[in-house]
């Protein structure tokens, strides 16, 4: 399967502890490559799906790093930019023990957000089987919309389908702005992966079931709901099949939403029913928190395998 | 004395150990308060003179912590603005073993860089006794060169006098392009705080001695030469005096150039004779290399004098 992505390509830069501040001096650790949409197409590729990402880092050190990992993991990336003018994009993050993050960000005015819609080349977005959209990368700026607005149009045209990540914070975005960037996309998509949170938000339905049949008579095929730890729920026309969470012990949970869907893709592509490609899905967003850094965790399908063969194992056990 | 400063404000964070390139995932340390033109604001208001900045930083932890301890320390803030739709200057540094250094920054497209002329405002610097010139904040873009020529005109009309420390590195900017920028200034200052390379490049003579020979005819009354390790040359019309260091150990070399250079400055509001003056600059400077971070080791002017006198009994008991 061959799948498009488009977005923000930049480093993560995290404290070494939890609750420690991000204004005062102390430790941190990094670069790790990282942007949300990096992190599902490096997982994805890694699964042995084709992958062609749209993107841009500065000429620098950081931007060799994100490149080059990528590249080892079988991204075609003949679509990223690197620029001379402008520095490869930054995240500063910080964690608390309440579970909730904390961001500085060098995003949309550094090499990240220099993403314009002459980027997103028609030759191979016409071929596309899938283009995997992440709402938050559509909020960098105008130019990253319009980029995304094009590679939308291609696909479609071409006869590929949309998968459709909303990843956005509804407490920034504010819920009217988000239905009217979303609730488009939301149309075109035939796999829609949101939070209970956001799903309610885009359909200003409060009870998630409902909310989730709402999209399903929108025109999306699948709606794979992401729980976190307590695992996915797949919704689809024909019934509900909850998706239990595979445990693991987590060392940093961030792009374990990018991992799910990278995983989920990776299944539709392999042809598996749909409970194998959740359960597929769940075992890759498991093992991507095992490791400290946004994409470190993202398995081989090999490894993955392997992960849910043993949990299987332990399983028959008990 | 009132001394006025304007460029770019930011944190610097470091690799805790040499020869680690940026690149690669590893320790850093920081953010700690940086940008030589605020390390040297830093430095002389701690040193008791009164010192006005203008620059900018985003809304959030890392401005924060430069506006908090610019203030603490007790520079006038006054006009540093807080930017909600910038982020906060960020510069990346490593040492390598050899000496030489390796940096990333966002700077010029971050709030750092978002210095523009109607930020210099008249009143202030019209009754400014110095305006002290960073080369390097001139480099950072058209806006930051454009408001700094406002503030060099409104200095000269209201009675002021110039301090320019050029502060660029000639392989990078190019030696006509720094005599284009700088020559201007080094015209209109009178006290130049050049490196060796610098002044021979900027006055195109290869012998310092004449280089700063030339310089004393254009116009400046001191050239005050950095020679880092090997302490300070004080060149007037009159002679030239050899100033020595102070032996100490060095933890973190960045900002001794511009801790020097406000313990200069201080020594001449205290009207004391020029060696004196040197001096006292030669033992900031040491100083401001014996703790990790950029302007943490810039002293008070109880400190520095404190340390002068260790000094002096160590020598006399030798």
């Amino acid at each position: 399967m061959k799948v498009g992505c488009l977005g923000e390509l930049l480093v993560e830069i995290m404290r070494d502890r939890v609750d420690e501040p991000l204004g005062v001096p102390g430790i941190f650790v990094g670069p790790f490559p990282s942007g949300a949409p990096a992190i599902f197409a490096d997982c994805l590729a890694r699964l042995g799906e084709e992958v062609f990402f749209v993107g841009a880092v500065g000429n620098d050190d950081f931007g060799t790093l994100i490149v080059e990992r990528l590249q080892k993991d079988g991204v075609d990336i003949s679509g990223i930019k690197r620029l001379n003018d402008f520095t490869t994009g930054v995240a500063f993050v910080t964690y608390f023990s309440d579970g909730s993050r904390k961001f500085i960000y060098h995003i949309s005015r550094a090499a990240s957000g220099q993403i314009f819609p002459q980027d997103v080349p028609d030759n191979v977005f016409l071929r596309l089987d899938f283009l995997h959209v992440m709402g938050s990368s559509m909020l960098i700026n105008d130019q990253c919309r319009e980029a995304y607005l094009k590679a939308l149009k291609l696909v479609k045209q071409g006869g590929g389908k949309v998968s459709f990540d909303p990843n956005f914070r509804p407490e920034l975005l504010g819920k009217e702005r988000a239905r009217e960037l979303f609730q488009p996309i939301l149309r075109e998509s035939a796999v829609v992966f949101p939070t209970a949170e956001e799903i309610t938000v885009l359909t200003d339905e409060s009870d998630v079931d409902r909310a989730c049949a709402k999209v399903l008579s929108q025109g999306p095929e699948i709606v794979a709901l992401k729980k976190g730890k307590a695992g996915s729920v797949i919704y689809t026309k024909d019934g509900k099949w909850e998706i239990p969470a595979f445990p693991v012990e987590e060392i940093d949970p961030t792009g374990a939403g990018d991992c799910y869907c990278a995983g989920f893709l990776a299944g539709l592509a392999q042809g598996l029913p749909l409970q194998e490609v959740g359960r597929l899905a769940n075992a890759v967003g498991a093992l991507a928190v095992t490791k400290k850094g946004p994409m470190e965790g993202a398995p081989t399908l090999k490894e993955v395998r392997d992960f849910m063969a043993r949990a299987e194992r332990r399983e028959h056990r008990c």
